[in-house]
């Protein structure tokens, strides 16, 4: 069976451009129309390119191959930014091994940023042995930080935020967090109780060892980043201290489940802002976020003709 | 009790002074007439400081505090490179909690080397979750390589052995290394089935992106150097690859204490050469230290007169 459809890509001139794909369904493929669609900082990576934008895909299931088990016609999934989906991304034909069912009740809006968003913090906060009573502390509130704060609050962590806008503050203590701390401008005189678990995101610039005092001794640094540029580290004083540094962008299928479903049962929302699912929906979200001015997840969504 | 001693110590000027130093016995003191003491390479950086040398000490309980319960007078005990004697580090009088029994039938000499050398690789072997089919690299076969080769052998683990030095090759796979590479310069047509867990000794000047093609996916490089200039880390790749980057300079009493029973209950020694404990010795092994010559661990030992 071979189907049409519609996909928002990039191009060579960095402009998007809206382009009909003709795919046959593999026999453990699944054909989805996608719903929702959560775009983040890394699609403008995608911005130069031949490559379908917004990774973090939430649709309904159409049509099935033949030998697909796992899901059925009419399922709500989520398709992440994971390796068999990415690389040959239209974002509406994949591996069936590679969607994830959506909890019902759960929202497909909120659900679109934990594919890859939530998927990175999840993994961190829940594969590396943190403990209850452990200062989890969340740099830079953005996408990713503003989920670290509340799965962290909601799993029992300790949890304080750092932000570069103090204007965050109120928001990061409703989400969560028991402190809030200015960054990297940390006033002289505070005296922070150290992380055990700090939790970097994009934050490239970040003076390494600025960090030095605040982290825990055997305490860990989980960083995500994008840059491409090696990021000069002193080892020694972070070894003498027992400091881990550790990237967190893998997850498992398992977990990524565990996550809907610990998101649903626990009612946690990622906090977002709406756009439609079209070519200038794309465009007005792309700009929203380049100024800034996303709170916290830009996702875009189908709008019923 | 005031107590005068002999101690080798570094100068402003880097020559070796014979010093006599008083001091007084406090409750939970021991005096240790020092036997045995390794020598690396860190001790060239207190070469110009009034420090004593060497710290890596085994000797025997001459007199002890009156609170002292844990050792007794004529037991052999070693004297590591931990915090609590460091510092004050006369190499002769020690706080009694800061001292470990060697176990009997273990040659002092043997002892030695496991004090610093042994315990910083065996806080990296025991700690972090190594699982006996784990491949275990080793950079570097020096004073704690080849303690590392023969720990991680002992342990049950796959050990790949790396060594700039390719005469190292025959004694690599005798310490019970079972592949060995040349390193950096690994031959372009080599493949080397990844490396679970990196134990980078020393190599301050590794190419840490030459690394990432030979560590695993959620493997860990451990490094131990005394290099003070940040190290260039691509954080991304290794991000991605989930690779964490960790030091490993802390162990504990308890972990340390545990290594000497090991060591002991499985006849492990270092590789060593012995030099006397004496202004000339330590002259001597300073020199063969410094011109590469020590296979694998210089030990000072006391001589009768």
């Amino acid at each position: 069976m071979e189907f049409k459809f519609k996909v928002l890509c990039g191009s060579p001139e960095g402009t998007i451009v809206e382009k009909v794909t003709t795919r046959r369904l593999g026999d453990n493929d699944v054909f989805i129309e996608t719903t929702h669609s959560g775009l983040c900082g890394t699609d403008e990576h995608f911005l130069h390119r031949d490559q379908a934008l917004g990774h973090e895909g939430v649709g309904v299931v159409k049509h099935i191959g033949s030998s697909v088990t796992s899901v059925k016609v009419g399922d709500r999934v989520g398709f992440g930014f994971i390796r068999r989906v990415c690389g040959r991304c239209d974002n509406c034909l994949s591996d069936a091994d590679a969607v994830y069912p959506i909890p019902d009740g759960y929202d497909s809006a909120y659900a679109a940023p934990l594919l890859c968003a939530g998927a990175s913090v999840w993994a961190c906060l829940t594969n590396n042995g943190i403990r209850p009573s452990d200062r989890v502390g969340v740099v830079g509130i953005g996408g990713l930080g503003h989920l670290a704060i509340k799965l962290a609050a909601a799993l029992g962590y300790n949890v304080v935020a750092f932000s570069g806008s103090e204007r965050k503050r109120e928001e990061a203590l409703e989400f969560g967090a028991s402190e809030f701390y200015p960054f990297p401008s940390i006033q002289g005189g505070v005296r922070i109780k150290p992380i055990k678990h700090l939790l970097l995101w994009g934050s490239s610039n970040v003076d390494y060892a600025s960090l030095l005092d605040l982290v825990d001794t055997n305490g860990v640094i989980y960083h995500i980043s994008v840059t491409l540029e090696p990021t000069p580290i002193p080892l020694v004083p972070f070894g003498q201290k027992g400091i881990r540094i550790q990237g967190c962008f893998i997850t498992s299928r398992r977990n990524l489940q565990e996550l809907l479903e610990f998101a649903a049962r626990h009612d946690i929302k990622p906090t977002i802002m709406n756009f439609p699912l079209t070519k200038d929906g794309l465009e007005e979200a792309f700009e929203k976020l380049r100024a800034g001015g996303i709170r916290y997840r830009a996702v875009l969504e189908h709008q019923a003709l």
